[in-house]
């Protein structure tokens, strides 16, 4: 193996692998950067087993050369290589290998003999036969992914619950995560393969947080490809592998409720600074409970009471209200999860009882979905 | 006790205070932050007994009213009203006292009732009569002492060594710092009292670093303020106290060779980095060893070999040798802090030998001295 490349190229591709490598691994191995390199270019692998990141630079980009081969050739590199091109003085960087378990590396004035891992004792990573295809913008990937990762479970009880369950149906992409104490629910409209439908495809929340990472905030169309038991997502020169949950996903339909008893409209960005300082007191206390009391058609409070601490009082404006007045003592963090999640200016609050879960929701659209579970104090 | 005070001037002086604020103090009531309100305004304390920041909030400032004051009074918050203040919705905060032990607090649609200590139980701060003064800019300050705490000593060991030492003479302030593997010494030029001199003052690390924090980077005029024991410092509204060290500081002047028989001149860029690339291989050695070999009168070698990662050869010009070729070998660590705070193009290294300390110090001026024990290999 021997050829010359572009440091910049090169350390961005190692900064996207590495996220997938882990140095808690069983598999020594697997805390090194593959890195094959062919005529058509140099690839870089990270994995944990779980995820796998690859990354492929090609020759040339743009009409500019990035590497030039002299010979081809594969080797696994330990992970502090990174901080290595990080910090090498020149913009060109030689890598050239005798043995297979020493890398030559040489950078302007500064040369590095590494030892390395032999790239034959590399996992073989699944290879992914293109059975579903669904395209998705980045950007609004990202999004849903934060609007529904946070409410998984990361207790490893119930394990089907650490993952997001994601279902397609007539073009629309619902994701839903819940750890039994609170729901999240998004749907998107996407393009797919025609007539492409799944209802039990469940992605680790560990792999939705690294894949988060490394998904642009920008306009760029990335592909999501299903198998079985494999989840692969493509993104220019960067593939993304994360293995599915195994299981079946319990049925949430039955605990929505249906018939509210009471429906609430108010400001967002009001309610959310209202629970945020009232759970400043809550802290001490069990679940971060604090208690919402709707006074009459126009005003609520929120109060939380610590013998500790001391209590807050809050009251907040109701624009609409519809149905009875209510208590309800509730998880101040699980219900600010959920409101940092929307952007709408206003929503709505479906209360069923005092004992019921409640639903939160945008104002001004269907798409999104949050369920709580009351405390009962 | 009762007045309504501005917002963001009440946040900006808890912000400040509550530096000095530590949870892990034996004493229950310097977790929480001291407010007094009299006709001048509110001033705020927060100490862990060492270290003591005082803030000044005037009732106007710059003919704007900051404070209403309906009556006076003192109590001491808990240090989460830091949190508190800062999520407030409006940009009037109304404080209020009955019984000693609760405060009222209101702004906006919020109220607050939170239990508070005893005032009368809060430590009395230490009265410092005005002995020796001198007067410094904030920037100044705060460089000199980022250029030489690096070095003080971490371990408990010598306690002496864990403060920064003070010295004074014909307006030439110099600060001294060593952990016994290697020394910094700065020196500036201040006005002072006349004929002020000292030559023990030992500011502890700890206090400096804290007193860093709150150093404005601009110009901006500081006054010390030094006594037996005790050191004062006023920048502007705000006081810091610290206590200074007892003991004799080791006299340091007979540990600086002063017949060097090696001299060169390095870009301290190229060596810097240089020694960092180096010292990424010597992570795993003991003492992070890297070597430094003088080939000729031109070139330089560092280098750094461990069993386990492999090698790095690293070249650096020499822009100006005197005297002999050398091999020596050191902590990497060390002369990495010890560059780092030197912001001159070149530097000069002085050599006595490969197991004699060595001399770093900027080529452009004498203001600045590092000193460090090479490692016997």
């Amino acid at each position: 193996m021997h050829f010359i490349i572009d440091k910049n190229h090169l350390f961005l591709a190692i900064q996207h692998v590495s996220k997938a490598v882990s140095s808690k691994t069983t598999i020594p191995i697997l805390t090194g950067i593959k890195l094959e390199v062919d005529k058509h270019g140099v690839t870089l692998t990270g994995s944990d087993s779980d995820i796998t990141i690859q990354m492929f630079i090609p020759v040339t980009e743009n009409d500019k050369e990035i590497i030039q081969i002299f010979e081809e050739g594969k080797i696994v590199l330990p992970k502090y290589i990174i901080d290595i091109v990080k910090k090498l003085p020149s913009n060109e960087i030689e890598f050239k290998i005798n043995d297979q378990l020493i890398v030559y590396i040489k950078s302007g004035s500064s040369e590095f003999r590494l030892n390395v891992f032999d790239a034959e004792e590399y996992p073989v990573i699944p290879q992914v036969n293109q059975e579903y295809v669904l395209n998705i913008q980045s950007e609004l990937l990202k999004t849903i992914i934060k609007q529904t990762l946070f409410a998984v479970s990361t207790v490893e009880s119930r394990p089907i619950l650490t993952g997001v369950l994601w279902q397609l149906e007539n073009n629309s992409l619902k994701f839903i995560a819940t750890d039994s104490h609170r729901l999240a629910i998004r749907e998107v409209k996407v393009e797919t393969d025609t007539d492409l439908t799944f209802n039990n495809i469940v992605v680790p929340g560990k792999s939705l947080n690294e894949l988060n990472k490394i998904l642009p905030d920008e306009q760029m169309i990335v592909q999501i490809i299903f198998t079985e038991n494999q989840l692969l997502i493509k993104l220019g020169h960067i593939l993304f592998l994360s293995r599915l949950l195994d299981g079946t996903y319990p049925d949430i339909s039955r605990i929505i409720p249906n018939k509210e008893t009471t429906k609430i409209i108010l400001e967002t960005k009001k309610i959310f600074e209202a629970i945020e300082r009232a759970s400043l007191i809550s802290k001490d206390v069990k679940n971060n409970v604090v208690k919402l009391i709707i006074k009459d058609d126009s005003l609520l409070e929120i109060n939380s009471i610590s013998s500790e601490m001391g209590k807050v009082t809050e009251q907040v404006e109701i624009k609409e209200l519809e149905g009875e007045l209510i208590k309800i003592s509730f998880n101040s963090k699980y219900t600010l999860d959920a409101l940092r999640t929307i952007d709408s200016e206003e929503i709505i609050i479906e209360f069923t009882g005092a004992l019921s879960p409640f639903i939160i929701k945008p104002a001004d659209h269907e798409k999104m979905l949050h369920l709580i579970l009351p405390i009962r104090t």
